[in-house]
């Protein structure tokens, strides 16, 4: 059977995340795997590099998937080019080595979160740009100490909503960049790996720094309480993007 | 009275064009005339700096109204942007001189058609960009040479869909710019005005001449023969944008 990697990208707003659930399918894993499935005349199964948000986008997300197709990478991309719907596009296509599987070949992901700071227009991007009443504006200093306490490698319980993890909590932040670009702020994190709703309620808990709502030097304790109810917010999906990932 | 510049942007997808139209209200005019008028409780009228088609997207289109409201502009632009919709933004506003008229001050325009030119993915930008399957790959050098033919001072009698036309169908092109950038078709077309549907019909001629089906000489038959059968098709609006305007 032949390998095959997938780059696509995905406007997340109509859908229920990346991973597929039960019998809807709503999902970007149930759509692709429905097409590939009936373009390829067997059933496909799709892995992807991990698990996006509802709501949440991609501007790269690789999957991989096995068939026994003897068509060529350029037909099957133009083919499946032509039967995704607009707001999922495939990027590029080719043939992997027989090992390559598309989370567990993973080394590391950037997301990129995206706050409107005032009420000027975003009209192209509405979709990309979260959006909400903050009391003042975030102080872009306390909110960078507060990042680089949380970079590293620590267990992460405090900042997932996931209560019943089978597997391990550590993961490694490499890099957490906050920036104010025209009028929105723009935080990008790079790390091994996020636990589900991970990136967004960093986010969340360092715009609670940001508007002094709590101190970076709390960072330490909120990372060794493994309580969720230490950390702040998840900041709405809508404005994360998977923009990057590192095989 | 005061009288107000009000520059706008919007994504036309939901749109039937600019110009109010008897009892829908499913316009920017309209919409914008409601919610005017709502906010300053007292009947507001705005004219437009030239009407858009349905479903054409605005970068910058600059508006006026006359009010007699007391409020600061600051006041007034931020009271706006509450109630207007996530696909219409207000970017600025400003009070003007008297005599000042969106449309009858406006001095020229430019405007943007963007056509993806292969199948590759344009998922955020997917209302943007028009896209359908071209015979060929369009030939630059054969547009531009048509586009010259079609500057300056003409009739443009036969690049119009309105039939009947009150005022004078003689319109100035200082310039039609026609690019390739990455995997699009770049259109940019500035004027001192232009007809109704008229930049979606030149562009629809010079892709004609560009895949071969007319040749660049026929431009000045066209334009003298003032006959809307003469010249080409009308491009899809969602590739077109107003893009900016001069006064």
């Amino acid at each position: 059977m032949r390998n095959f990697k997938l780059v696509l990208c995905y406007d997340g707003t109509r859908y229920r995340g990346w991973q597929k659930q039960g019998n809807t399918d709503n999902t970007i894993q149930a759509k692709l795997e429905k097409i590939l499935s009936l373009m390829l005349s067997e059933p496909v199964e799709v892995a992807g590099s991990g698990r996006t948000d509802a709501g949440v986008h991609a501007r790269e997300q690789t999957c991989s998937f096995r068939s026994n197709t003897e068509c060529s990478c350029e037909v099957l991309l133009h083919e499946l080019r032509k039967h995704l719907p607009e707001d999922i596009g495939a990027l590029s296509l080719e043939e992997a080595p027989a090992r390559f599987h598309a989370r567990l070949s993973c080394r590391g992901k950037t997301y990129v979160y995206r706050l409107a700071l005032n009420d000027a227009p975003h009209v192209f991007d509405r979709n990309q740009v979260a959006r909400w009443e903050l009391p003042c504006e975030p102080d872009l200093t306390l909110m960078k100490c507060a990042a680089l306490l949380l970079e590293g490698e620590h267990d992460f319980t405090s900042f997932t909503s996931n209560k019943h993890m089978k597997k391990s909590p550590v993961r490694t932040i490499s890099q957490i960049r906050i920036e104010e670009k025209g009028e929105e702020l723009f935080f990008s994190l790079t790390g091994d790996g996020f636990l589900y709703n991970m990136v967004r309620i960093l986010v969340g808990t360092l715009l609670e720094v940001g508007i002094g709502r709590r101190s970076p030097e709390e960072m330490p304790r909120i990372l060794q309480g493994k309580d969720r109810s230490l950390s702040g917010f998840t900041a709405p999906a809508k404005g994360l993007m998977l923009w990057e990932e590192y095989y």
